[in-house]
């Protein structure tokens, strides 16, 4: 990561994270140096490429970058039915939750999984993803982690993630102090839910981690490559940042965009994209 | 329609409905001859294939075959915000009151439209709804035709329907008679929601649809044509009949299947696979 160096965040920009699946074919240094060469100040980075370099060289390259990393994507996948599954799951959590503490991330991304195979049982993967938190909680807490639940949107219910709605992953995390337990805010995930003004307000204080990427129509036919630029869709973002900003969030803004179209243009374009677009229909004009 | 007659439903099937989506490219005197053929007592007419026809011939067929007209399909789309189509959509939901007076219908099934074109207001594309059912209800009233809100899943919430939750449903239904305003309970709709048990419950008394179809995955790539045939994907559909039964719902269980592959297929073959897997899986075994 030569010809990098730590750089004070272009003007407006001091909130905006880059989610590295944005930029999904770049490496960790390369989206290190993208960030620096774009003028960011934060990154959310993703286990496998951390773990495609290792978490030393990992945290000495955003070190050296003066980046702030604004999330760990992802721990979860907590709906297993056999003990042995779940307990491999949160073995793998206690792994995500030391390189979440060793980046100093400001929270550990949970998509919770979706139901297990072969079961039409919600109810059920529910209740062991509950179990799952209750298990894990004490380790983040040993660690200094906060883990940040991730309601996604119902599109994702059956083959990804259990949490569907931001006041069921507030139901999950209110049992537990807020520093160890938040919720992510993700505009994709919740911007159909009529209760959503109500339950951002609910959420102040546990907003860990809130993101940014637009609802596109036609969708996609790979729903997991469903998520568009912010601007390209439907979602009213400043509505979004007025609401968790009235809760008390002031943290990053990531923007996460999983879109076979973003993944093949080039990665410096897609990030001045995402700058222009943060500007024009995110945090202004 | 020579050659059919009136026929008491076979063993186990007397609440079986087919909706004529299902069997999308029947016309509807082919849709219920093969009702009768198949041994239903209940069909959910759409208003195209009813206007191809004519609303008096329909009617006559129906009575002949001695169908029950479960629901008519559709009433809605009052998210407009200029006036003149908003009142346009009235006067076409006012033609649709009519038709299902006529028919006798359980119901009319309103979709309530998407965000308007440019719009990325969605508590104003709501309001504009509840500003149209409370138009309308006087209109259905006088009729005596029940309305059915419908909750869409919220892959439809951007281009079909801003109703996103039974819960939303029933906030909107609550202020009217329960014999005037009901709500429809789809199970490809409300399957994720984590309220389900609670708001089915709540739905007592206005419960005016019980409509079944399956979530499957992968998601077929046209989200419009996205549905299964029960017992194809991940919904309890025992689960979903228990809850509206304890509603108090004892009425006709209305099949729904938008999908390529079953429009391809022999409709004949469809209602037989139809009518098994409603006794496999939804009332059964």
């Amino acid at each position: 990561m030569t010809g990098t160096i730590a750089t004070t965040p272009a003007a407006g920009l001091s909130r905006l994270s880059l989610n590295q699946k944005t930029t999904n074919r770049w490496t960790l240094p390369e989206a290190i140096d993208g960030c620096v060469r774009a003028g960011l100040g934060s990154i959310g980075v993703w286990r496998e490429p951390l773990a495609d370099i290792g978490l030393d060289r990992a945290k000495a390259l955003i070190d050296d970058a003066g980046l702030r990393v604004s999330s760990l994507c992802r721990g979860g996948f907590l709906t297993a039915l056999d003990d042995f599954s779940f307990e491999s799951s949160l073995d793998e959590n206690g792994r995500a939750i030391e390189e979440a503490a060793t980046l100093g991330a400001d929270c550990l991304v949970m998509v919770v999984g979706g139901l297990p195979p072969g079961s039409r049982d919600l109810p059920t993967a529910r209740a062991r993803v509950a179990e799952g938190i209750g298990r894990l909680v004490p380790v983040a807490a040993e660690h200094g982690v906060r883990l940040a639940l991730e309601p996604m949107h119902p599109i994702f219910t059956a083959d990804r993630g259990v949490l569907a709605t931001l006041g069921e992953a507030l139901d999950l995390a209110e049992p537990y102090p807020a520093e160890q337990v938040g919720v992510v805010v993700d505009s994709f995930h919740v911007w159909w839910d009529p209760q959503l003004e109500a339950q951002v307000a609910r959420a102040a204080g546990r907003i860990a981690s809130f993101q940014v990427c637009d609802w596109i129509t036609p969708l996609p036919a790979d729903t997991l490559l469903s998520r568009g630029m912010m601007g390209d869709g439907h979602i009213d973002f400043r509505h979004h940042l007025e609401l968790v900003t009235a809760a008390g969030y002031d943290g990053d803004i990531e923007v996460e965009i999983f879109n076979a179209d973003v993944w093949a243009a080039d990665p410096d374009d897609v990030v001045a994209t995402m700058k222009q677009r943060y500007l024009d229909v995110v945090v202004g004009p």
